[in-house]
């Protein structure tokens, strides 16, 4: 058996729950049943109040710490979740979901459509911020945790932590939102649309119904992450990491790759087009575009704010053009305006957007205290 | 016959002119004999020291001011060019050329290619901006322009410029450069390899052989052009434009366009498609990546610049994040330390990249009034 690392949860075995309650949807729709595929790391205290909610964004899933088996790489937040880590796994238990409409085992677009027997596809509904939320209080509900003592996301995923303070107010001490907006600019759904547009418009797309045929929108997966990457990479990172280089040391005067940022770029957007579902990718672009809790509230999100009881952890990267620091100073300046506790720091990181996946000491010291934070009261509780 | 604007240059037509010299470009590939498509306003005067050169941007030609027989819209930068405009075509010559490698009439992949009988297509060689400026040179010596009393483009045009300004001190004046850069960011490069990754990835595109088809790799310039077009607005303008308004007012819960800029950029890369040449369009992005004149000279830009003997004025606008303010100081400051005579002005503009097209009134201004000193100072020297 391989050696994990001291800091590291180990090896992890995700579950699949299945739920059998219909879940009214916001547009409407209604999934009579699905499973949840989630993983946990540390164990859940006697009166339940440990536990931590993750919630991955865009192309994340439930596999956020740890290896599985025969894995050389470990899940994709395994710099911040573990033993010692900013999200200590000898004091939280840690919950880490797939969410509704994923590809990575729980009920999305590539499942079986129960009534017809053929997987979802297009027929797999729009699924929002709001809809994740409530899928992950009947999972909360599942495991017995009454209120966790955080929910925590980075991107997407601090969007959902945001909601769950709006929707939920009871059910969690902490919200943990990490290099995210209180809603996308126009120019994020145009990146995002670039993306839908070039998925959907690819031969390979079938209208979403590629899955009988075994083939995959490569082209159109590829295109969309490419496009991705260049949003969650800061300008100045690229010209560090990448620069002008070329691969052969001279201009090829044709047209294959030849600057190293072509390179990585085709090889990202590569691997990511047979390792992710493009129905998948669609709708989550789309709960990205959808998300706006100030909306019902005459776009004032200090007024959507207004009836929060939990303590927030905001924390933005300064060269993060997708979601910069501005916007996270949005949610700040909401919560002081709505008369909440929010703590605030802003990263000093070159490596824009991504920042949020990678452990530069000083954001993981930051966050660290604030989750240790929690983690003190708790055992104080606990222990009075 | 329509009546034109008294400020319009009025009715143009485009002429073509045939270079039956070959041209050697830096790949060392050479063109045999080519044709360039050129339009021209004004008047050249006795001593031919008023003409004017407009280099185009990525998707320009030479159709730059006036109109054609039956248009209703005016050339690319008619609000630029004619009687009384920055560029006063009462007192200036000015020729405005497609470039080689272009789909509006001169020599390109479109073209025939006289050994086959077929349209180059992808056998069309790589151009760079000094293959470019050495064919415009052979231009100015067809129309008996020694010396241009200006070279002038804005972006990809004014790389143009600069490196007229390297490769052939003594044949102009002054140098105009609008919103460009000393060479592009590893990010821009990125942007454009996506552009090109669209284009060639399309089923449609079939090698670059797609004349005979009777197809165009339309989804793909389609992508490339919504790509290009995010990259040329600014967030703030993005906002204030179209914002995160809905086309219906309420979310859809599908995948058809809802938001306003969805459909902007549909619309704006639909047209596109039809309209401009995808084999071109790879070409121009080419052109775009090789630029960097400071790269002969071991990166130092004020050595690349020690030799030139023009003035400058250099133009960039607060919102432009394709070709930012910094891009355009980088020039400024190389021709600062080379000790040339530079004018630098930085515009307030919303309008992001695409600002350099626009008549906005300080940029108009403070252009036209460089433009007059070179007129006036023509004028005075004929005087004489």
């Amino acid at each position: 058996m391989k050696d994990f690392p001291e800091d590291s949860v180990g090896l992890v075995t995700p579950q699949s729950i299945h739920f059998d309650q219909p879940l009214t949807l916001a547009s409407g729709r209604v999934i009579k049943e699905y499973d949840l595929v989630i993983e946990t790391y540390g164990e859940l205290n006697a009166n339940a109040s440990n536990a931590i909610l993750i919630c991955h964004a865009l192309s994340g899933h439930h596999h956020a710490a740890g290896f599985h088996e025969g894995d050389h790489k470990p899940g994709w937040w395994d710099s911040a979740i573990g033993p010692g880590k900013a999200i200590d796994t000898r004091r939280f238990f840690v919950v880490s979901l797939n969410n509704l409409g994923g590809c990575h085992g729980t009920t999305g677009p590539n499942s079986l459509n129960p009534e017809t027997g053929q997987p979802y596809g297009p027929d797999f509904p729009i699924v929002t911020v709001a809809d994740w939320v409530q899928s992950q209080a009947r999972l909360a509900d599942h495991l017995g945790i009454n209120k966790w003592a955080a929910v925590v996301g980075g991107s997407l995923g601090g969007m959902q932590a945001l909601q769950w303070s709006i929707d939920f107010p009871d059910r969690l001490h902490h919200c943990v939102i990490i290099a995210a907006a209180p809603k996308l600019s126009t120019q994020n759904i145009a990146f995002n649309e670039v993306a839908r547009q070039a998925i959907t418009k690819d031969p390979q797309f079938h209208d979403g119904r590629y899955y009988d045929k075994e083939v995959v929108p490569k082209t159109g997966l590829m295109l969309a992450r490419m496009v991705g990457h260049i949003t969650y990479l800061s300008e100045d990172g690229m010209r560090e990491k990448f620069g002008r280089e070329l691969r052969s040391g001279k201009l090829s005067f044709d047209f294959n790759p030849q600057f190293e940022i072509e390179t990585y770029l085709q090889y990202q957007g590569e691997r990511f087009s047979t390792a992710f579902d493009a129905n998948t990718y669609l709708l989550m672009t789309k709960a990205l575009d959808y998300f706006d809790p100030a909306a019902e509230f005459d776009n004032n999100l200090a007024e959507a704010l207004k009836q929060v009881q939990c303590e927030y952890f905001v924390a933005s990267f300064t060269t993060d053009w997708r979601f910069s620091p501005e916007r996270s100073r949005e949610i700040v300046d909401a919560l002081i305006e709505a008369g909440k506790k929010v703590t605030y720091t802003e990263i000093q990181a070159a490596h824009g957007h991504d920042a949020f996946l990678i452990p530069i000491p000083r954001y993981m010291e930051v966050f660290g205290a604030y989750m240790n934070r929690i983690a003190n009261s708790l055992e104080k509780n606990h222990a009075r």
